[in-house]
């Protein structure tokens, strides 16, 4: 059955995960009944154990699903820890549902999918060996990419039933109360994490760090957690965020932070008040950098930074800037060290940050966002999943999400090496380009057709170089030519759902 | 049948509540499957409204169960104007399900009751003119009393649905992003009403005051609240907190107030890290007075203090005596707007501070709890609920979970006027005996005969007056002599319940 963004979605998929095809980027107003944990009551006991081995004979059993946070991003030592035992204890049949797979998680994922202990999997994405792997059919069950905020729907209309979560935490006391804030492995937010904490049956923290009791402030608190395990190392704290706040020197990262800034800044959206989420890069940098000199010569103060927060961010809320932070993960230690400091350094949940079907998300608000892209088709659609060889190696994060936002750009260089970034059709769809208003490259802009006010408004900007996305796409073809086409079989190893839980594309196996 | 404290609750009350009677204050481990609301997304409108008539036609409909917290107490203007309009619009069939009751409230509740708008009640407590009322039989059916950790559990479990909740804020964005401590009406911790945050299918937040989003700190979060209604006022700030911090100058309080520190101090439980709650009033502030003399004298510090939080118990914090305030309401002005200057001060919902269904309570990590009685009998159970004349003039509060505490402490004059409070049998059980350790009067102390450690350690302390609670009992009854018993007719009107949701006792309509 093909979708609103022309993809036909295998009949046997949509039976198999009980789904529906991608029709509109509006999710409306419905009704949801939410769910709730499990949950063993206790009665004041310390929960410190030494070893993980009784906690997982105490809560996991063959067919359940378990979570993990990817807050330590390449610096994690839980995940490797926790899988370890798990396939040596001999479980079977489990579904692997983190909030994001890193390159660090690879191998023990591939070793654990060959052993049959892991044979379904959901996360935000996954790169490198893991991606290659499942690309060519490793596992049994296709994986489900989420976005961020569509993680945290699944959780909370039961979707996704996490039986034992394991959370990795730089701090904790003997009850469980704990933060990302404190510790030699300190990552600030704990974000997504905090959807598991709530919904999870049952709840182990591993941590290196026991603090006196009461721990506060208690991101996680004692009234969720089921044990608490004490490891040596969480994390290595190098490896945990990139240190690298520097201004970048790369003349086309420059150029395309300056146009996506002259973009933002001729729009009707830069006025007091306005909110924005940069990401994290070399160019995003770039764009807080260049943002901050037009606030302060025009005096305009923003009321929320939003997403993923990098220290540049946190500056320009300690400048008086911005007035809130709003803070679902940390990027750099100069963020993660920051929250705790700053009383305006709001940590908000993933159902907070980008979930559509609750109350009120924070991406709702959102005037503007800054976005990547592996690949931008005629249409605006958006892959940030599959590269240019079919291989899965990436992640939504908060992509469908943030693209909701009123003035929503892609910054990508036109070409990357041989390869073009703005092409005919997109390998994989993941953002639907009715959410995606202006492309930014280093050598012009698209607009959206359909936002004709934008096209009027950029029309008037001197110097502002804008082109159709078919000009673009020509562009880019007379550079690298036209790649031959990539050789998939007929069957889906992976699905992307859109925000909203319905199907926006599938990943077939590469053929090769 | 008979419970374990000896009363005999009719078959009738157990099958209409689909309860159980008292047993243990044991509560153990029992699995609880958590129930979730039901919830309508949105995407960003403003959620502010002018009048609360639409959001009461939007939200509410007959037979449905409404909530409101009091953290205003007699300052609170949001239930009056809330309930007026529910009476005038002329709905039926109401289940009224506050965290407690305040004076403030009690004529417009009866007045609800009498039209037939109100049928069902469950509070911590009432007092004055309601519970006057109630006693003489005013409600259909019979009022349901819960502690503040039991009104916890029974919303988390679904025992108590919340359709609507109305909670009164002194702060909101227009998202619905709000907290207890900034705002002309700041009453600090929002602790009760996080609860029904979490839980209720729909929320509405009256405020006076609206903040540019995003408001933080944000205890209640956007992502929970349904309607931002504006008024002119929320609350009374001369009659939210009592502004009496001063230390009491009554001889009878304090001579209590020394004997509770000598008993705690010379208990096993004061040394470093030991924790407290001490409560409100003339004795509970000079008890943390003479505690911290103690405290410096020895060079004692404690981990933590609980409860309803005063600012006597705040400046301990400030001092360093206290490593954290673990606050799920504020007593005074000084506690109040201390939270948001203090990091230290921690916020917790009513889950946190006392529900025994959950993964740890503060109230398990308690080390002794001091709290007050209307009378104690011979088996040491507590009445904080019913008079001597047998009507209903009290609240439960946290009485019943704070009282699992390892040394609880009823601190009580012997008798107040003609009335003895050490009695052969309370009127009605709210606290049973077994988690009562000692009761201390002016005239001396009774330990519980169960708690052998302490009557070794107590006897060697020089000059500390030690009686059999009988022997307190009939010096009690020496003065003022035996009351004629109380007439009652056979009608139930009220239902105590223990924190376990289990009936502890039930009260009878008064015969006069």
């Amino acid at each position: 059955m093909k979708n609103k963004v022309n993809i036909d979605v295998p009949d046997a998929i949509l039976e198999q995960l009980d789904d529906s095809v991608f029709e509109s980027t509006n999710y409306g107003n419905p009704e949801i009944q939410r769910v709730g944990p499990k949950v063993r009551a206790t009665t004041g006991e310390s929960k410190v154990q030494s070893s993980i081995d009784d906690v997982l004979s105490n809560t996991l059993k063959d067919g359940m699903t378990i979570s993990f946070h990817h807050h330590f991003r390449e610096g994690d030592f839980v995940f490797n820890k926790v899988m370890r035992k798990i396939i040596d204890m001999g479980y079977q049949n489990l579904t692997l549902a983190p909030s994001s797979l890193t390159n660090v998680m690879n191998d023990i994922v591939i070793e654990a999918i060959k052993k049959g202990v892991v044979t379904n999997i959901t996360s935000s994405g996954m790169r490198g060996t893991l991606g290659d792997a499942v690309s060519h059919g490793i596992l049994k069950n296709p994986v489900i990419f989420r976005s961020h905020g569509a993680r945290a729907r699944a959780i909370e209309s039961g979707e996704i039933k996490i039986d034992v979560a394991f959370l990795g935490v730089p701090n904790s006391d003997e009850m469980g109360n704990a933060n990302g804030m404190n510790g030699d492995a300190a990552f600030g937010s704990l974000g997504y994490a905090l959807i598991d904490a709530q919904y999870a049956d049952k709840l182990v923290l591993i941590t290196d760090t026991i603090m006196p009791y009461p721990n506060t402030p208690a991101s996680i608190k004692q009234t969720q957690v089921d044990y608490v395990v004490k490891v040596d190392k969480v994390g290595d704290p190098d490896k945990i965020g990139s240190g690298a706040t520097r201004f970048t020197k790369d003349p086309k990262e420059l150029k395309i932070a300056k146009t996506v800034n002259d973009v933002i800044v001729n729009s009707k959206y830069f006025k007091n008040d306005f909110s924005f989420q940069t990401g994290s890069g070399g160019a995003a940098l770039a764009v807080t950098r260049f943002l901050r000199e037009a606030m302060v010569a025009q005096n305009i103060k923003a009321s929320f930074a939003l997403g993923g927060i990098t220290k540049p961010t946190v500056d320009l809320l300690n400048e008086g800037l911005v007035n809130r932070v709003m803070d679902v993960q940390d990027f750099d230690k100069g963020a993660a060290s920051s929250m705790k400091l700053s009383p305006n350094q709001q940590e908000i949940d993933a159902s907070w940050y980008a979930d559509p079907a609750n109350k009120g998300a924070m991406v709702d608000k959102l005037d503007v966002a800054i976005l990547s892209a592996l690949e931008v088709d005629t249409n605006f659609n958006v892959n940030v999943m599959s590269g240019s060889d079919g291989v899965i190696r990436g992640a939504i994060g908060g992509h469908q999400d943030a693209a909701t936002a009123k003035l929503t750009i892609i910054s990508a260089p036109l070409v990357r090496g041989r390869i073009a970034t703005i092409v005919p059709k997109v390998n994989t769809v993941i953002t639907p380009g009715d959410s995606i208003d202006v492309v930014v490259t280093d050598v012009g802009i698209a607009i959206n057709p359909k936002r004709t006010d934008l096209v009027e408004q950029l029309k008037q900007v001197p110097g502002l170089p804008i082109y159709s996305i078919e000009e673009l796409q020509q562009k880019a073809e007379k550079i690298v030519g036209k790649p031959a086409p990539l050789k998939f079989t007929d069957r889906v190893v992976a699905v992307a759902e859109y925000r909203d839980g319905s199907v926006i594309d599938v990943i077939k196996e590469v053929a090769d």
